[in-house]
């Protein structure tokens, strides 16, 4: 993930506004934040914002965490997968069923 | 995006759980906002924040990014290029070549 | 805004802890956005959640907003009221009455 | 805090908008959440920005913090100061002192 023409787009439009000397990690992250929040905003009085603007703003944040990854050297994909399996046992399902309880809640009763 | 083993493994550990009641689009977008703050927290203070807790936190990111393309029923790699079809309209290279500067500032250059 | 007592507070505890070097406008920035999001973390599958954990977050908020203004040099009551006449211009009493629809678009009406 | 002036000021300019409807604490904390991003665009590319543009942004930010205290009918230099103390503890100045660490990992060395 992405597809590799989407981080070859992704990649010829950086190159071509010689943006890669603001893209640090530490910015990438400042933006993804920015950008999370203006999704959030699409929500911020209503629960049923347009369709468009939530895809742009959804595709905004996905655009600089693909930078991120690309940045850090790892494949989303895989960091995803590696976090899945730290989730699963942080979540047992036996006692996260059908429950939204943070983990460290959730350890308290083990 | 993501692989089609990626998604079968996020709708599996959500469906496991019976956590498809909690994520509504406006929670979904609370959490992308959430995560995408624990992974600016990384860079809080320092910029060399250790790399494992750095791609765990794009990792939260990313993943619920997934679960609301889902639940909109979009492509990531689709809203992606759609969105940098704009992006490239806003940003001109002739323009915006080594410049951090908003289009709406751009605009007013044109 | 705040009280003298809680401005002496503050800087005391973080002179005592020789945290200034680390507040620099962009740090504080950061800081109040991640307060913001475990704010935020309250109400992220529950709009009930535990009243002291609120009262922590919104204090560490408002905490590193305080830190923000007095590294600034401004006082925030004199901000939020010239800020205030800013909106009460953009937001016509006529065309907002009892809508949640951004001055952007209220503009579009007028 | 905030001034009592100020506080009415506030109060007057949404009960003239009939706006007290939306400031349900869930939207109140998604709307500090959302403007404390809009004061870290401030510094997204830069750590120079305009000192109006960030007075305006820190002002949107406290302005929602003083309506969620209303609603949650607290005082917030009294949360604030409430809050201090509990730092103290996590924060001992003999382990902090000008080392940005947090609390869990200096709980680990003590």
């Amino acid at each position: 993930m992405p597809a590799i023409a989407t981080l070859e787009a992704l990649r010829a439009f950086v190159a071509a506004r010689d943006w890669d000397q603001f893209h640090t990690p530490e910015n990438l992250a400042k933006s993804i934040a920015i950008e999370a929040s203006e999704l959030l905003e699409c929500y911020q009085w209503s629960n049923e914002p347009e369709q468009e603007r939530v895809e742009d703003e959804l595709a905004d944040v996905v655009t600089y965490c693909i930078h991120l990854a690309n940045r850090l050297g790892v494949d989303l994909d895989e960091i995803v997968m590696k976090k899945l399996a730290k989730a699963d046992q942080k979540y047992p399902i036996a006692l996260a069923k059908g429950r939204a309880t943070k983990y460290t809640e959730l350890a308290e009763e083990r």
